[in-house]
């Protein structure tokens, strides 16, 4: 089979701990966490695309099904039947393989099914999910069942940033959740510790989930760095803005000057000036910006062009993992229900390097050596993203916790913004 | 008043048989209309804008009752409180002069309010208009309670091709409603009748209710023609097909050549080949083309070059007018509920003149001589909107019947093909 | 042949006085005309496309001749040897019956031929028309050449319009001609004659050159109407601007409006304000806007949008033409070599309705009554343009005096800028 | 100064034997280069602009003497008179610290200042570079002179590949040059070979010019790898081809997918199916394929996704030059005036690392550690591209020889194919 290769659990999982009924009941969390996060909305809601890069909520549901469906319960459950011919198609996001998908675009039609019948479709994957874990043994499909909760994690993070475009959209501004203030409006103060570098190791060894793209862990070389100690601020992208940070061509990278004038930017994504006063868009409805909270919701360009401002540049993604190889995973994840970046906390540094806001960093997203493709369908999950792509490391305020890790690449286009991502500014030690 | 020149009734509404009591029944006739219409539909159907020509019926409903709040309740009722202070700008569609609109493609975001939300919106509007008219006897108001009326048939037709369009894009291809198959599937042969033309008037006269498009009534010069006895079908528009009207460009206007290649057209609009059966997408699912059946779904384009290719041209609308003038306005409308044109039944010719299809013209859709629109937003209803577009005659399936008559223009830009719209031939006599 | 419905000389040539001695010269002046045209420009001015509307003039250059011999050499003059046969598809414009054409945009390619290899192509028809006019009696041959040189002076214009577009766009700003300011600065004030209509005719009858679109003549009821004795000034124009007339929806057709906003028009196509004074690009360089000069480059939505706000609308085609039959064929146009329009001068009203500007009529390009397009080539002349399209009438200071009459009906798209078109006032008269 | 890091000279000119009489020698030698390449094109092949991508040969001609006055003469030749002042902004490429641009596509409409006009020009700052260098024996105006050659260089590549492009774009096809057919139609078969890697340096050292983005030398690690000994052929191209490699979702980058839909490849730019023979278009015009010859004009998602179908990968930029460092730069570069690649021919492997096709890498186009570029305009000449592009290595058939390196790194957007781009195989060694 074609998907070892895409999950490289190398040793046995239940020596790893992670026993069948371990993995059923995170099987469980995961697909509660999902309907928990659905539950503010009404149907109307979830039927919202507002943007060309965002999915519907219902569709996050039903397409994150499909993939148990598809790469789970129909090769693997004998005697399972489908439970509607036609979603197979239908839900299909872009895995060439399995067959046509609709035009992205077209997810804000699927009026039909409606939300009870996916959520019809939901009960009847899961109760199949638990008959196949009762009965097949084999660590094909419990690799396969962790890949389908690590997938349906990542539309977790996704159904959240795509709501608060689609509320953001809507001229009333709905809130997604009510209004939870930071209770402690103060960060440390931005520093840089040193770091030697040298030959190193990166990348996923096998012993744990993870995906492809992660591994074969390898040597790089590092060179000396110096390393910021939290994310940029609010406060500190201010300053930015009013030392002419957007009008400025010698700041920015010429692609990313494009994009300013292309698109008119002149603050991160959701901000808006009203009198003198800057607010912007939160998962709570238009509040005003606090300048400790880390930044977020701008491009790689204008993380870039920051950067270049304050006289530093954004992190490697090696120097990223190898200072975040000693630390904890913990912060200010989806669990915390916050969905919105909060200000460094005292500690010890660095601060913020899992949660809160994603790190754009300078390495764009490409293969380690020796990774190949899988072959067959899971082969389209992360490989052939491997051009025009920046990575973003550290998971943010909308991340699960047993999603990040210090290994996990994630990647987006560079004028991307609907993400919670966010700046960490390194330099060169010399 | 401004609006006067929009509504143009030159004598007492009273004596012309519009009562109050017998408007106010019609308004809550044409209300109850527009909630048949979406009866069929989810309040997810109703959230879908499958197009940038359509808009969402949940909108439809909501646009209309605001029409109704802002043109009339909130000049007009002393004491009326507006309903929601924010739908003044939500659910305005085009009137510079009330104030801001969303841009059109936001309308698929407006999951707030509910379509719960909005019916409440509606039997608000629907209780106070009520108590309007049983006080105030001002032909003003009556006047504006018939455009109101007059304004949400235009709303109803566009709900049924809008939501025709919307469940085409789904993959799944629902219907809007059950099968309703045609239950004479045979047309009389195409005949050109002769008309001698002359120095004749057309346009609307004062005594009724009419848009200000179709006034003042007017002299003009019609040289003799000969006007189709119905409506071309879908077997000879499949002739034109078979003789490769698609592939040759003398058949073509400039424009219309280019439409053909930038959309790659081969058929009208909902039209698919299986095997070697063409289909269409019907208010009843798919279902095979009908030869008998009035074509459909064409641009003016697509009928012009029909015509040319049949040795005939389109009709003009004064031409058709001359003609329509003499018949009796019933048909295949609205009410019959067949959202879809039947094959013509014998009687005495023309045929088909009212309903089925909206005929394209080959008329642009100008102003009428001595034509002014209205100062304030109604002005805003028809004036702005003539340049680049072709005029269309008739009423179609999905036409309330009240709503059309011979004087009556429609007009859309030559690409439009999600009406209902079909092909008169006419010709000049020589 | 089907050229006869095109050229539609009713009578022998002959008899008209257009015997083949005078067409002989006529077609020498044309060509000379051409080639004086161009004399001011380089090889490399001639190279220059500056805008998807317009041509290089080599290219004009080598297209006029390619008509010639497509439509004349080939097919009438026995033994006639093809200059370059590569030229046949290369300078098709778009007679799709001729065969392919080359995209518009790949006209600025054409560095091969040169610009010598062109003229050796004039030369060489120049010789055989020569030839074959002196060989051939039929009146086919002299029709076609008087359509020949008709379309070449269609071209003349296009020539000038292009390459003050071309210098335009190239910062350096060059000239095409030396300064040559108008003599006489001041405008007699704008007046409004009454006309009383009635049941008149319109459009070409048989008796001397016209082109298809002209004919046939016929009868059209036209009502009592007021009609600007002057096109409207630059002076005028500016306070249309002073009051605000780009900023107010309300003047503008919806379709206009939405082109103000598109391209950013602040005023007519190559106004510039430097410090406080408007200036505008001429052929003969940066220039003061003069307040008595006719507006131009306004596209019809300008046009329309500044009736509008006057108070008044554009006078309609047949409006015009009514008005024009009474006058004589002369004014500032080609001959004069201004390239500019000038202020009126006193003399019996209306006037310069020929000359200085093309007037933007409210009259959408349709086909007369009986219009029939011819078959073949020549039949893609006109007919094929008929929709989407506004009526010019009048003729421009780029127009040949012998091209333009009473009944000529120029026509371009309503955003179109780039030709010399302004802006004659008119009214019902009630 | 701000440009020693764009230069990075470390140790004397003088001593490196840059003497000034040499550089002076170079100088011309460089611009009679330009004027060779040139001379087959009239002033109006001069002007053709045929992409976006591409500039006219005058504009090369005027751009690179530019660069010379606005960076050399200008600041450092005291007395100086700029030839003429509208030159500053009008042939200003990309340099916002110099002051404006005009958008380049507007290029293509500079029939003025003439070609002849643009000689002077050049000849006019050939004098004044003599006096300078007779004069100033700094080593700053010596390296901004080295600069200005080197950038010189690189616009005689655009020149060839503009006017490839350029000529390829008109109907009639014109050839650069007469045809020179390759002597040795036969290439020796394609191995690996197997290099060990580990901790090695690359990029620049001092000693020698190098451009700021090969700098500075540091370290990387190197997994062990194999490589291929010359780059991919036509015919091995053709295989790919005849696999459907076109057709083959399964084998491409996500983006690359989406360019094969978007621009219908089909094969490598240039190549034209007649019959059932494979054409394409050379600087000698249209010529058969050549099986052995090296294939080029491919994107790097053709590139890659041919890698991929061989089971193989594209080279890293340091495996590259790993390779590179040992070899001779030597090869069918610009001197050669074939203007295509070559088949490999005998001889130690690998072959053709220098010259015949640019060599797409598995690399992305990102500062190295390091890396800050310079302050100032001539900061702008690397480093704001370094986002969103590829590096390709080794110089093709119109780079000039002098100009190559090991450690030089061009770069092109992925879907870039109008240069001479071909492909390198490589592999992880197991």
């Amino acid at each position: 089979m074609a998907f070892k290769s895409v999950l490289t659990f190398r040793s046995s999982p239940e020596k790893e701990g992670h026993s069948r009924a371990e993995l059923a009941a995170r099987y469980i969390e995961c697909r509660k966490q999902t309907e928990a996060l659905a539950a503010p909305l009404t149907a109307e809601d979830q039927m919202v695309q507002s943007s060309s890069e965002a999915s519907p909520a219902k569709w996050h549901q039903a397409h994150t099904t499909w993939f148990f469906e598809t790469f789970i319960l129909s090769p693997h459950l004998p005697g399972y039947r489908t439970f509607d011919q036609r979603f197979r198609d239908l839900f299909n996001s872009y895995y060439n393989a399995v067959g046509q998908q609709p035009e992205k675009a077209l997810r804000s039609t699927f009026s039909r099914p409606t939300l009870d019948d996916v959520c019809k479709f939901r009960r009847n994957v899961d109760e199949q999910i638990a008959v196949l874990l009762g009965s097949d043994h084999s660590s094909e499909v419990l690799e396969l069942v962790e890949l389908g909760i690590n997938h349906e994690q990542q539309h977790q993070e996704l159904l959240v940033t795509d709501i608060k475009h689609a509320f953001w959209s809507n001229p009333l501004r709905p809130a997604y959740q009510q209004n939870r203030s930071a209770t402690d409006l103060a960060a440390p103060s931005q520093k840089a510790e040193t770091h030697a570098g040298g030959l190193i190791e990166v990348g996923a060894n096998g012993s744990a989930f993870h995906f492809d793209n992660e591994a074969p862990r390898h040597k790089v070389f590092v060179q000396p760095f110096r390393f910021a100690t939290r994310p940029a601020t609010c406060g500190e992208y201010l300053a930015f803005m009013d030392d002419r940070g957007y009008e400025r061509p010698e700041l920015w990278l010429s692609d990313g000057w494009k994009a300013v004038l292309a698109h008119g930017w002149k603050a991160p994504l959701y901000w808006e000036k009203h009198d003198k006063e800057w607010l912007h868009f939160t998962c709570s409805g238009m509040r005003k910006v606090e300048e400790p909270e880390p930044v977020c919701h701008v491009s790689y360009y204008e993380a870039d062009a920051f950067a270049r401002w304050a006289g530093a540049r954004l992190t490697t993604e090696f120097e990223w993992e190898l200072v975040a190889a000693q630390a904890q995973v913990e912060g200010n994840l989806l669990e915390q229900g916050r969905f919105h970046p909060a200000p460094a906390q005292g500690g010890d540094d660095p601060l913020q390097l899992f949660g809160d806001v994603w790190e754009w960093t300078a390495s764009a997203y490409l293969p380690y050596p020796g990774f190949k493709a899988a072959a067959g369908a899971l082969g389209e999950y992360n490989g052939k993203f491997m051009s025009g792509q920046m990575v973003l490391r550290g998971g943010s305020c909308s991340t699960p916790r047993s999603h990040i890790r210090a290994t996990y690449r994630n990647f987006f286009p560079p004028e991307t913004r609907w993400q919670f991502s966010g700046i960490r500014l390194a330099d060169d030690s010399l």
